[in-house]
């Protein structure tokens, strides 16, 4: 049975997408324009994406720090794509108390030219050598349309930025960082991402390259899910990070950064929830076990409040629900939260000797023994449903991956269904600009170890070089 | 003998101050005027008071959730005291991307507004109260005069913002906030502080009333140190912030905020630092041993490792300084950094059967025998230390505190040696303005609980209803 306040997905998807939002309460709107109040069901998310990420950085040697969170114009114009790209985006902050200023400053869009300029006087030597950090913070981009998480004028992030003595260090940080973004998707989102290169004309403004994961969601549509950009030395030129090498040579560092954000929440509804409101693999669900009992009987209460107890000795997020709610009421709000488990203790399946687990993903009711060990149960039920939500959505993901030899195809398979088109590509950016022709197909990644499929360019058809996958994007 | 970076600190207090900020490389300046960059030494501070605080505030009920930054202008003006605190000091977006936006909006020097403008929409009836909202963020004030931690225009800060039901339930909660940092304060900072009552004249604008922790500085000098704020229904009634109650009726929601800063890292440092730069208490201390493996024998290097990981095991965080720096260097370097206690292994030791610790806060230097119960000795000897250093710093409070019976005294006292002064007030704006022209010197808090000294104001000499804390401060 539906939840009433959430439209079928499969009617209109947007209006899906904002109704499991606010039914689930992670955000809701504010009457600041293009901005969303995160609320404690939202937050809890990032809470445990932040605590998850922030281990494995630190287990990688990164440290965290603070930059500001205001850009002074010139020091941001120091390099000229960077600014290019984010300039139409940026709010600018021109008034500090009753006074004009007499350089305005830009709220950060994002921190190369606040890393940059700090690292310029933080490095001497190479035994400064490599300097691993990142930061937790917000982030404005003046957005024009916005949808809660997936693009709001506010967000949160983090972003990595490291300075390396060579080429080389820094291009397996890049790739590295990468690895460890697939890895979150993977193991701990349940959501299988294709990693792979930007092409010149969707890489980050001021890098030499991009990697990106892309993710794909239950509709089709891409979802640019973390990047790790190589700036090689352009940054460091620019603001003159420069380094005695061992050598004894001044030379310029080697740099990158990566990021990934509060949109990775907006992922999660749109890859794995149903009509019924949010569905969250158990590793990054905050709640993982709710505990219903049914009924008043001392029975019911010593032993909710036993497995309650196990549960949470051993580690497993579990809570009672104790509210003077109906059972079914209950049922409705813990399903619309996506807990990934739901153990109900009534006096009727007491008497029989049992007591029931309803899976949040399937939505499947197992009647146990009221005598099993619950806590090991419970750790395998958990793992088979992040396993099982894994599969689900590889197996979306593949049923929504199509090949294309020529723009007709192209063309064919939009008309049906939009998805990931994995098609050659000559390499230059008129044929990728005649693709965004079609419904606003962009390329998502190039995939460089992947052989190409027909040789010729699905646009022009002339000679392929790089086989890619394209589709249309949030 | 002291680091050559730092000045004395009895010779210049502030030069004093900057020299540790910079020596322990817990943050540096910037090119943002007013804004510090805070480095992985200070932000891995910031890090631990977050999750002590986090955690003691989720025990009593809190949910963390995140607000917008921005502040349209309009919403802001509603509450009249609010912003007529704070408007000299906000920095306003005036542009969003290439165009002039029609209303501006301030960056958050606090964020009341955007709370109660949330909770308006969010709450209907007494079932939905108490609502316990916190955020972890960045706030902007537009300050003239800066010094890192202690007053940057940007700081990172924890805001609590509450509504309850009822009057009384959101005086405790008040009252409990305060508790909470007090506790911080003397449980895990090891600064003992002082709680009262602010004036009307000192209050947070829009408070009903306004409870502070007041801590005192080795210098004599005083340092607000978190407050909470009873706002009554102010807020409720300019946001319009109802509920029905369980007699059915509508009424305006009590409301509280409070909040602590990166400002404490300020605190630690100017409480208990000294001319070898950073000492902190154990129990705030990222870093709480560092092992100094002193010569090259593989006995030195097996025990530094087997001591590192049973630390390790045992919640210390522990780690084996394994650098090519000479042992004198590493021994300045974990001093400067302030590790509270450094073990020192070596091979003329260990052939005598012995080991040595050294004491930050002290300098003690101590021989024990290499078989010691080296988890049971380090985990005595950090609560040995983190009792020291509140008992030191109690005690310079206590050599710094004055009474004045009028205002000649509070001249001599002031002529020799700030710090904090008791004395009875009338209650009279007009002398507290009088006091202030004695080198600035303004009412800390109001000591409900106790007795009058004299029973006449300390400026007028009529009679007096309070026994009032004074002092300069930070």
């Amino acid at each position: 049975m539906a939840n009433k306040k959430i439209t079928s997905r499969d009617l209109d998807f947007a209006k899906w997408y904002t109704d499991v939002v606010m039914a689930a309460k992670l955000a809701s709107y504010t009457n600041v324009k293009g901005c969303i109040a995160i609320e404690p069901n939202g937050y809890a998310i990032w809470e445990k994406m932040q605590e998850i990420l922030d281990k494995k950085f630190k287990e990688l040697g990164h440290v965290n720090v603070q930059m500001p969170l205001l850009i002074p114009e010139n020091l941001m114009k120091k390099e000229g794509e960077l600014v290019e790209g984010f300039a139409p985006e940026v709010a600018w902050v021109t008034m500090g108390g009753k006074k004009e200023l007499e350089e305005r400053l830009c709220i950060r869009p994002t921190s190369e030219t606040m890393f940059s300029d700090y690292y310029a006087t933080h490095v001497k030597s190479y035994k400064d050598l490599p300097m691993l950090y990142n930061q937790w913070c917000n982030v404005l981009r003046w957005e024009k349309e916005t949808r809660p998480f997936l693009r709001s004028r506010e967000f949160l992030w983090q972003e990595g930025h490291t300075i390396h003595a060579t080429k080389e260090e820094a291009e397996l940080e890049t790739k590295q960082m990468m690895d460890v973004y697939k890895w979150f998707h993977h193991e701990i989102l349940a959501i299988p991402s294709i990693t792979g290169l930007k092409t010149e004309k969707e890489k980050f403004a001021g890098a030499e390259y991009t990697l990106t994961n892309e993710a794909l969601m239950y509709n089709g549509v891409s979802l640019q899910a973390g990047t790790s950009h190589y700036f090689g030395q352009k940054f460091s030129k620019a603001y003159d990070i420069k380094f005695q090498n061992k050598e004894n040579k001044e030379e310029y560092v080697y740099q990158t950064s990566w990021g990934t954000t509060t949109r990775m929440i907006g992922a999660l509804i749109m890859v794995h929830s149903d009509d019924n409101g949010l569905v969250l693999p158990p590793k990054i669900a905050p709640r993982q076990v709710v505990i219903i009992p049914i009924g008043e009987s001392e029975e019911v209460k010593t032993l909710s409040e036993k497995i309650n107890k196990e549960l949470q000795e051993n580690n497993i997020t579990s809570y009672i629900d104790n509210t003077d709610k109906s059972p079914g009421f209950k049922f409705a709000e813990a399903e619309v939260n996506g807990i990934p488990v739901r153990i109900e203790i009534g006096e009727r399946d007491l008497n029989n000797g049992v007591i029931t687990f309803a899976r949040r993903d399937t939505g499947l009711k197992i009647s146990v023994s009221k005598d099993i060990q619950v806590v090991s149960y419970t750790k395998e039920l958990l793992d088979t449903i992040q396993k099982d939500m894994y599969n689900k959505a590889l197996e979306r993901r593949n049923n929504l991956t199509f090949t294309a030899k020529n723009l007709d195809e192209v063309k064919e398979i939009m008309a049906n269904q939009p998805g990931f088109i994995h098609a050659d590509w000559c390499g230059s950016s008129e044929c990728e600009m005649k693709m965004k022709e079609i419904n606003g197909i962009k390329s998502r990644c190039i995939l460089k170890d992947e052989k190409l499929i027909t040789g010729k360019c699905v646009v022009c058809e002339k000679e392929a070089t790089d086989h890619v996958v394209w589709g249309i994007q949030y």
